[in-house]
């Protein structure tokens, strides 16, 4: 996997007008997190987490997005259900949707960044270079400190 | 509101082959837990609290239900998504579906228990008598201690 | 160990002028909680649970009361010390110091009531049989039904 | 204040054998909590964090300094009571006892840092500036954020 050269493939943003790539993100550092809504982990642990990032990014050069990587129970977690998530959970961060095509089991981002499930989280440097990629629940302490470390090197 | 009188309205249930009514369980005490699995709030408080209870109902002549509540957003919080759901979760109690004919605002036993919203807490004598109606987060003690106290009165 | 017969050894209290003895309470539920100051698992777990029953006392016929039990480091934990900690933690319940001589090595009431160590919790029903000696943390639900269930039996 | 010359003042430590000054750190980022054992803030919130932290200095150039900042209630929190605490809490970074007088109603880094209560946390970066003064509970995710961008600053 090189890292410079991730690129999500989302068919559906909310929370923006645009369609954002990575790379529009240069000079800043990017924590995405994969998650699924009935994933009870990711409700459980990552969603208040990326509140709790997102809330930090007003203040310093970081931006947050979340991809809500289905790979089981597609029916139950379409875009239509996925944005009464966002409202329920009052999530203002742009949110992607795995692209998914109904052949492959898993979605395209997920094949693409080797994810091993949700949730999973993925920290870029200012300059685009994948820093971190951790499967599961990660600490909040620890996760700002490889933030504040990569703040520096733009 | 004659509380001998309730009964819950289902068209759908899950974890349990039979489609119980409330005056099945004459002799033993009965919380229905109303809930959604969108409501932040059910998941979070809700929802442990119902696996807490479920143990201790394997111990004690206490029966747990749940009750899918939907009044918003029902296309996403449809029969199919709840299973989902309640296979995530690993919810083993039985779990119906409140009654929705599409007309009406609201679910058909929601309108009749009279309730507020979600999460919806119930609690039943073991003569049928309704003992308990809370709406919002309800504390375990104080819930375990309105169960003790029904114990006792077969 | 006779339950009925049990009574506390307590050489000082806090929170109360009279000497209150176990049964001054016939006809109420009687929770007794050992705990030592400087244990961790008491303070996290027990002091907490014991502020909830507390202010449940102020509505059901329930009497809290905290029991002093140190049995090491002894030097640490004197009365004074416990003192400010009644009063940084806001304990408003009656406290009593497990009565201890400075021979045998552990205070009086844990060798009498058999304690295994601390936190350590005693239900008590109304007509002052003892129906609960636990050793370790005690789930909040769980409790709240012993005693649901005990203040029927007047 | 003047950041550069702050130094602690104390008049016992434990888990060093060392008298370790400020200045001994150059070139690593210093954590230094200020707490009270007997502070249900300080127990509840900076204790676990300094734990957190602590394991993270395992793996990063961090030092993790308390001090036990005896502000009221003296004979309760004395140094042999505060070496029963660090046993229990099982603490095992150094900490330092704020040197007191029994004249000043403060101890005197409180009185030299402008300590507002406790807990307090102050961050020096590599080069011995101060570069954070905090009262109260502090995030745990934020407090990661400002070590990691001071680690870089060698």
């Amino acid at each position: 996997m090189q890292s410079t050269a991730l690129e999500w493939s989302v068919c559906q943003w909310f929370n923006t007008q645009a369609s954002p790539v990575l790379s529009d993100f240069k000079g800043r550092v990017v924590v995405v997190s994969a998650f699924q809504m009935l994933c009870p982990g990711c409700v459980a642990h990552s969603i208040p987490q990326l509140k709790k990032l997102h809330e930090l990014s007003q203040r310093i050069p970081l931006t947050v997005i979340g991809l809500h990587t289905v790979f089981e129970h597609h029916q139950a977690m379409q875009p239509h259900a996925l944005e009464v998530f966002i409202h329920e959970y009052r999530l203002a961060f742009p949110i992607g949707v795995d692209a998914y095509d109904g052949k492959e089991p898993l979605p395209k981002t997920m094949r693409d960044w080797q994810m091993r499930g949700t949730p999973s989280t993925f920290v870029f440097a200012p300059n685009g270079e994948l820093r971190l990629h951790e499967f599961g629940a990660l600490d909040d302490m620890a996760l700002g400190v490889v933030i504040g470390q990569l703040l520096n090197k733009t």
